[in-house]
């Protein structure tokens, strides 16, 4: 099959973790062993990641030393494309010694200018301030800030990704039996201006979005977001909560997750199944096989072989 | 003709320049008209470029924020690939609306681990230093310190790129009529450990001498060497300085340049066109097609039509 596989922070980073190089590299070596075992199953693979902390890092790093300049976004989002990409492929190259050629490219996702997103920026990114610090900042940097429990953070846009303008290039090196990581950090966020060029934005795009649309972009037969939990729960942090299975996007879609981590995943996936048929799982990074064949995750699927198959409900055979 | 183009320093940020993510994106649009020049007359070319004064600012933003922790120079090159691909492609693809299609690969060029250069590093990176803070910082971050005019930097080795490893996906490419940005700041440095794996160092490679084994590599026809200088002079700096129009491998390098500016552009240059008989050009970033047609530039080839010819004598027709 062929499998977008979109690796969620804490394949570079878990919770608590600092930030260090050492780190993420080790992290990166777990994610590098999951994506071994798919391609070790005869699957071709192409791989995106987040990089909430690494921009996060890159934008303090920046401010630290201009404190009144802001690094433009697209070009944080670049920087970040550079570094967790090359972490992933020379980690993947060494799990897979006499595996598939690695390619990592530098991906630009297109996003509408006029999306709404730009008018009611909501994604925060970077380090929480106090009021004072928060008011100074955006002055200084233009930025917008908003409340984050008691303390502010920037906010930025987050629109839906359109379009990869690059998927020829990705289908062309999976065409030739290339494993592509891309699209990191959701993509680098352009938008198209009058004259057909394109230009980056000052914006983030969520990564579960764009994976899928390139799993849809290059006819990927599965798409598996992995990520820091076993599967998606209903009525996460009650005492009813359940392990959801297998399901179907209809079914799923009248749940509700939390914005902004499970929500984007669970749409996402959503999409994916209702318009190809094909396989969409979330889980655990280092379940990733087993995620395709239903035994761990949860599989959104248009088509179900029976009814709704929650908890402790026996994969299908 | 397949062509490798390296773009000097001064492709992103001209002397004197502030490093703002403005300055580069207008310097690089200059380059793309160069590049898209060579497109327009046919030819297809591979983009490489330079990084110094960019992992410079990395460096220095990583050590406002954690002054004792010095960043992996392997993740920083990566980061400088991805920021510094991403504008070029982007200016590029704006420039050719119509052209062909535009990948940036990061890329990891293996150097030996053995080689002398880990002993003797040489290469200074980063801001220079009083004696005191270039001691605390030596001993705080594990660097090495070097005497520079009267100030000190950091120095890390910079030993002779081996080969590409990622070669092959170039090629892929290539052979798909895509033009390729790859192997920026000279490729991320890795070596191969006795398991055949292959781990990133601290060291920087030089860009020009990884533009000659890369266009070695892929049988370029050509390799072009850009930069602020309209050509390669003799006896530079003194009352005798002559332009070299063309010259051969053998004669070239019986002449002294500077170590760290024109002396690794003429070896490059002269190496290329010694093992491959192409066209080696070296001269000014927005004359690229002259150089290449030997109306402008330095042009080292191993065959000569007839005597060298030096100053203003006519480029061979």
């Amino acid at each position: 099959m062929l499998i977008v596989v979109a690796l969620g922070g804490n394949a570079l980073l878990r919770r608590g973790e600092s930030i260090s190089a050492e780190t993420q590299r080790s992290n990166v070596r777990r994610a590098a062993a999951s994506l071994a075992g798919l391609v070790g199953a005869g699957h071709r693979i192409v791989v995106t990641h987040g990089n909430g902390p690494q921009v996060g890092l890159l934008a303090l790093q920046a401010a630290a030393q201009s404190p009144d300049e802001a690094y433009p976004l697209d070009i944080l989002g670049a920087e970040t494309e550079g570094m967790i990409g090359y972490l992933i492929e020379q980690e993947l190259e060494n799990a897979l010694p006499n595996g598939p050629k690695v390619a990592t490219l530098l991906t630009q996702v297109e996003v509408d200018a006029n999306d709404p997103a730009f008018r009611n920026p909501t994604k925060p990114v970077g380090p929480v301030y106090e009021q004072d610090e928060a008011q100074r900042l955006a002055a200084a940097r233009g930025w917008i800030v908003a409340l984050d429990g008691d303390k502010y953070r920037r906010v930025v846009p987050s629109p839906p990704p359109l379009r990869i303008p690059d998927v020829d290039v990705i289908q062309l090196l999976l065409d030739s039996n290339v494993i592509v990581i891309c699209a990191g950090g959701g993509g680098i966020p352009v938008v198209r201006r009058g004259d057909g060029s394109l230009v980056g934005v000052q914006a983030v795009i969520d990564k579960d979005r764009t994976a899928g649309v390139l799993a849809l972009e290059i006819g990927a037969d599965a798409l598996l977001l992995l990520t820091d939990v076993d599967a998606v729960y209903s009525d996460w942090g009650t005492p009813h909560q359940e392990a959801i299975r297998r399901t179907t996007p209809e079914s799923i879609r009248k749940k509700e997750f939390a914005a902004g981590s499970m929500a984007p995943k669970v749409e996402a996936a959503s999409t994916f199944a209702e318009l190809t048929g094909g396989i969409a799982g979330i889980g655990r990074l280092d379940q990733s096989l087993a995620i395709l064949d239903g035994s761990a995750g949860t599989q959104i699927v248009r088509a179900m072989g029976g009814s709704q198959q929650y908890g402790t409900a026996p994969p299908p055979s």
